[in-house]
């Protein structure tokens, strides 16, 4: 258990911009053990005041696709222009690896000897809400130690990818040209939640191909978007020529800059961290209750009474909401 | 209060097909007064075993696109072939005429008058939540009474198609021919979770946009739809000149016929049966949770301290979750 000055010390540590008081603190907040929460929420209540001041950016997309080289490229381009870039991965369950994607140590090599870039690979095991809210709070960390571009990393395929669009700014899907074969890989809707479509690989041959996907898409959104406002944008690019890079970027610090100025920035901010408290709440009360063992049971004799057909769904939620607050 | 007596003989006269009997039974269903519930609860015990025998439909659409036409026609050609069909509406809170749209009482005029038909408009007023459950409990009543096809019908503005589109076999979105600019008044995200696009007023000088939005909307459809499976159906009809209608039941017959052989009818039913039984229980004890006094009194509270940086969002919730149970 760490001591009160303990705390202060990574604490100091990462608003000086410590790299590794910054991993520490993020270690204290991953972790499972009981006084280890403790101790990292009382980390996270010092630094919340000294978060915030950054572009939050989720980038999704399957394995293959190019997000490694895209994020090097661009993180790359903002360290270039003084920004300081951190890279945050999540990857709650990943079906290739079997462990972390991010496990990959050739990846963003040159980025990871910039002392400006922080990159932080997936954090392993746990549920989805676990998950995130570790990354949620981990976002907080690297702004506290003055980072001013956070990215984070999701592999397209899961349900964390709308955990992630609800925790940042912008929420960036990259595709493969080539259209609806490409896709074969992606979660049904997540094109749904996504502010920007990046289409990669726009070099050489596939140019042409990349050209008329943008086209499709950009149809395709038009169509699909309904009442939801301005459907999202679709820019091309090609991580590996770093080509298309700056210019996705820029649009993005522009719409920064229009929010920002219309105090939407703000108040979605604001809305994010508020309905942030409320789900977590949910999440671990309902947790609570399907992991509480009298309700597990009571929930077994009731799916097989409702298979028969001698109780009603009503009756049965009554019955077992009153299982589960008879014992409190 | 109805007495057992009373409740032996709505259910007999459900099981006889008497549509007063049906009435009365639904109005127990979507009653609020706790007495009502139960003993509607009680006469749903009764009729769950002869429920079940049909097939669900929901049928969606923004006010104007002939959702009731479509349904009239529809449903007077399933009665000449021999089916009794049942309409419900769900529509929790019409932003267009302050309460039912079912209000309108020419509509269906046709479809009213036949001996097959059961019409039954909206319940007015209540949480989404509850007109879910009682659309649910309403179709299982309509099954009992002999219906084989229940058509369940939602304006498409609004969260309720979610809950439909999960309580039903099929989910069908109609839209006008003219693509992007034909869809300004729909939710995002309908398409998705849509089984079939119907796109009405498919006639005279409309016929060409309709043939090319139906191309736009295939082509949409295959780059959206992702690993989710099969694109949704696209199909052209008149509700008007009543063309296209047969072709889109049969689609629909054939396709339950293809889900029976396979088992997966019977399976995805039983699905939705116990996740209509998770998500009740859910539902109501959030509802307990954030209906309590003390837990909303100290939310309130703990969102100022996160505004201000002095509570992270975990805490927060770990306090709110204990105020809760610990008063139980």
């Amino acid at each position: 258990m760490k001591s009160g000055r303990d705390i202060s010390k990574i604490a100091d540590g990462i608003l000086e911009g410590n790299r590794r008081a910054l991993a520490r603190g993020i270690t204290l907040i991953e972790s499972y053990r009981e006084e280890d929460i403790e101790v990292g929420q009382q980390l996270l209540e010092r630094l919340m005041n000294a978060s915030g001041n950054s572009v939050r950016l989720g980038i999704s997309g399957v394995p293959g696709v190019g997000k490694s080289t895209f994020i090097e490229s661009m993180g790359l381009d903002l360290v270039d222009q003084g920004h300081r870039v951190a890279v945050l991965a999540v990857d709650p369950s990943s079906p290739y690896s079997g462990g972390s994607i991010m496990g990959d140590k050739t990846r963003m090599q040159n980025l990871t000897q910039s002392a400006s870039a922080f990159i932080r690979p997936s954090p392993t095991g746990g549920t989805l809400g676990g998950v995130a809210r570790r990354t949620r709070e981990s976002i907080m960390l690297c702004e506290a130690a003055g980072y001013d571009v956070i990215i984070v990393e999701t592999v397209g395929v899961g349900q964390s990818e709308y955990a992630v669009a609800d925790m940042v700014d912008f929420f960036l899907v990259m595709l493969l040209p080539g259209g609806g074969d490409a896709l074969q890989g992606i979660k049904k809707g997540i094109i749904e939640v996504a502010d920007m479509l990046v289409i990669n690989k726009a070099e050489g041959d596939q140019l042409a191909l990349a050209k008329a996907a943008k086209k499709e898409y950009q149809q395709a959104l038009k169509l699909i978007s309904g009442n939801g406002g301005v459907p999202a944008e679709v820019m091309l690019c090609s991580a590996l020529e770093r080509t298309g890079i700056k210019e996705i970027w820029q649009n993005l610090a522009d719409r920064t800059e229009e929010l920002k100025q219309s105090g939407e920035f703000e108040q979605r901010r604001n809305d994010q961290l508020l309905s942030w408290m409320s789900r977590l709440t949910e999440q671990s009360l309902l947790q609570r209750f399907w992991g509480d063992e009298k309700v597990r049971k009571l929930a077994e004799q009731c799916r097989n009474q409702l298979r028969e057909g001698t109780l009603t769904p009503l009756q049965a939620s009554k019955k077992l909401i009153s299982e589960f607050l008879r014992e409190r």
